[in-house]
């Protein structure tokens, strides 16, 4: 009874909270994640009531795709499979679960988020929390030493869900990958190009890819004086640099990480710069980095990585960033992020239309692991790799708002023709003709009624955008000819049965 | 230690069972099953060794496809896809898995077959067993009463799997649904309509779609005798006349299900029936069922969906079959299952060729369930709902062994063009057009070398089946053309830079 009483109290905080929310006209993802939180504990309340009551809803962090959506979703696909398949690659599937121990070890502390299976006899198991260990563990398990491929496919992270800023539990990751023994920064290259083509044919805004290597980061926090085994802690603080202030970061690296002030100093003179090819110029001079040969090296891959985006002619939006660290353990070289850049024009024609602006954080990212094949090998072969990923669900999130404003109509069909009578008793010249349609590839429906008014069949095209009307009626029967209406003019023709294919190919090839 | 020595008893005799079965030449796919078997035991016998090894493979029940299955896999999909979009489908995505209560009381004696996630705080999850479910607690979760859907993704089932039959734990469905209070029959024809589309499209073989209504068989029971709680349970004894004889299964409705013989015998007259407007025409007479309202209703509707399955000119290969029961509780009404035909010729001509006959059992069913969505809504109203399932995993084992024994030949990717160097020295006009390439939309590649042999780009080609090579010389660049080189006749041109896309264009719209 002390937890109803609990729970009745929270309902009611909360159903006030998102009352004042209202009030104030605060922003609509705001105010639906206030809503949601109310419902879960409305069912839990109800439940706790002893009536039972089924809870419909999809699991925490996940989300259904209605049509639309899906039609909005299948061109951003489109859009990054066309690219992936202009740059030559394959194709691959793994399953969703793979051995737990296949996971084991290769993403630091974020293992936490990964999703087990419940132990129910036989293998532990655990859903994919990426898609690039278990791309390495196909690649050892069938002795690949060199493909360039792409996987398009759900992962699974028991994160923190926002889900109006596009950050799901359940989402699909897109990845393109090239391993195999090439020469330096050709296939890096490669990689931000197509990072940088899909992001302008998306059209999402402006955007800036920042590129870095753990071989600079590791042998600048050498130089500045970290110990080795702070290297990692010390890069996850230097990632925070984008959400966070200089001073904010050092004081994490000096009060939460024990680093000397002076070390933290040193290492802020180097992660607050940004530039292209002068800045690795000047950093190959640096008189204490250049001495390091890890850092050297790194360097260098940097300065021909900026001459191979020049040939490609995207060096523009792509920045040196020293303070772009990425979570993941298993980067060895190059590693890039692209952003978008929320311009001052662009925020205010938002706010102008009362539209919340979308903020997504990173789109895409990714680098180069050298060293996560060999785990998996038994004789620790390795295959060099380099890959990118894009994250669908924030791409997703801005393009269903961009459409939202600009008031677009989608289509969630693609059906051609409606098969629709003008009196009664017609269902069996409906079912005729329309099998007839099918049978030459013609996207055709009928409604499922025996006897269909008219108006309700026109309407069912107004509303679904089906383009003609193929119109049956007993003179039609008689006269061997179909009505043909277009539906946005009106405008009806007699075509011949014969011809009728013929002239419903010509009109929808045009529309 | 004790268990260790059973282990590698266990191994030695597996060992001898696999080089018994060489000796042999058994069939490749049992061969192979046990081989697995082996594999698994030698890596079970090192884990207890002490040198604990990792396994490298993926979940049992589960596989990887590499991009030559890739490719047959999405041959299989889109005559698919274009199929159900022909039919005017929408379609829908759900979240891999669902609230465990969503999938309770659902599946019958299978409940036990479904993937639990690990309670790892918060909701309780198993993956999703099928996509039908899902898509009713998706309809009354949004309150829609009327769509025509289509929804292809993985589902989980914790079967026995028999990988070369194409029976996996995780597999695809391809589900069409209709929902919506529409006409009798009519969508169930289209149903069914649409299976032989499919079928017919894939030339897979001679194929036959049994049907039967779930009204007839409670009919039938009742008529015959069958106590009410017995339905259920007799129900799965009929269901399994495909691979038994019919004495077997009276055995088991009488010893193990308790049914008195005469019952079990008056079942038998009706089970071993099949046939189609005649046959219904007679049961509509038979003395017994006719009095039975549930049978009369289910028959009636039988007749008209061969009337319809008539004007789609698809009711050759349709038989009405007394034995066909299906094993999930949903089904109200029509149910039906399409099964492949091994014919004697086939069998012949495949065993001429030495390749195993696969045999695949049902590989397409469905039915009508218009109970389902009301069991998910609060106030119970019903959305009468009629589907279809597609299961790709067994279409593909066919598929892809079809593809081999005619040794035909499938490109993984559909690069047009790589761009080769004649000299050394060439990387950066190279890389400078194939980013042109790229700009007018052409799949091109460079290889990941800076001074690539012209033997090894050649072969590349050759290897890949890309069709043709742009190749740039220094005699090429100061000419301002580019020697292009179609792949399978050795024909060489120069082309200038400005007609390069164009003939490029050309001549792969033709190949």
């Amino acid at each position: 009874m002390a937890e109803k009483a609990q729970l009745e109290l929270a309902v009611r905080e909360q159903s006030e909270r998102v009352r004042q929310m209202k009030d104030k006209n605060a922003p609509h993802d705001q105010i639906s994640e206030e809503l949601s939180k109310l419902m879960e504990l409305k069912a839990q309340l109800e439940t706790n009531d002893g009536k039972h009551q089924f809870i419909l809803k999809t699991p925490k962090g996940t989300k259904d795709y209605n049509p639309k959506q899906m039609a909005i979703r299948a061109q951003a696909f489109n859009t990054i499979i066309n690219c992936f398949k202009r740059h030559g690659a394959e194709t691959i599937d793994t399953p969703v679960f793979e051995l737990k121990e296949t996971l084991m070890g290769k993403y630091g502390e974020d293992s936490k988020l990964i999703y087990d299976l419940k132990d129910q006899g036989g293998e532990l198991l655990s859903l994919r929390y990426d898609l690039t260990v278990p791309f390495a563990r196909y690649l050892a398990m069938n002795k690949i030493t060199n493909i360039k491929r792409y996987h398009i496919a759900k992962v699974y992270r028991r994160d923190n869900p926002a889900m109006t800023r596009g950050r799901y539990r359940e989402f699909y990751q897109c990845d393109f990958d090239i391993a195999g023994q090439h020469d330096a920064m050709i296939p890096d290259a490669e990689c931000l190009k197509i990072v940088h083509e899909i992001l302008s044919e998306l059209q999402l805004g402006e955007f800036l890819i920042k590129v870095n290597d753990r071989r600079v980061l590791d042998g600048m926090f050498e130089v500045c004086g970290v110990p080795v085994d702070k290297f990692r802690t010390i890069c996850s603080s230097v990632d925070k640099m984008d959400k966070m202030a200089w001073e904010e970061v050092k004081n994490e690296m000096v009060a939460e990480k024990g680093l000397a002030p002076e070390t933290a100093d040193k290492i802020g003179e180097y992660v607050q710069l940004n530039g292209r090819t002068e800045l690795i110029n000047k950093l190959v001079q640096d008189v204490k980095l250049s001495q390091n040969k890890m850092a050297l090296e790194g360097l260098n891959d940097m300065k021909l990585l900026f001459e191979y985006l020049t040939l490609f002619g995207v060096e523009e939006r792509i920045l040196f960033d020293l303070s772009l660290a990425r979570g993941l353990d298993y980067y060895t070289g190059a590693i890039y992020e692209a952003v978008l850049i929320q311009s001052q024009a662009d925020m205010q024609t938002q706010q102008n239309e009362n539209c919340e602006p979308v903020s997504v954080g990173s789109i895409a990212a990714g680098g180069r692991y050298d060293g996560l094949v060999g785990m998996f090998d038994p004789k620790g072969r390795k295959v060099p790799c380099v890959g990118l990923s894009f994250g669908i669900e924030r791409i997703f999130s801005i393009m269903e708002q961009k459409m939202e404003a600009a008031n677009q109509k989608i289509r969630t069909t693609e059906t051609q023709v409606l098969v629709a009578a003008a009196q009664k008793k017609l269902l069996e010249p409906r079912m005729k003709l329309v099998a007839e349609l099918w049978k030459s590839g013609i996207k055709a429906e009928i409604m499922y009624k025996k006897n269909p008014k008219l108006l309700n069949q026109l309407q069912y095209c107004e509303e679904t955008g089906i383009p003609l009307v193929a119109i049956i009626g007993e003179q039609e029967l008689k006269d061997g000819v179909v009505k043909l209406r277009v539906v946005s003019t009106r405008e009806e023709i007699d075509v011949t049965r014969e011809n009728l294919i013929e002239e419903i190919k010509k009109r929808t090839c045009q529309s």
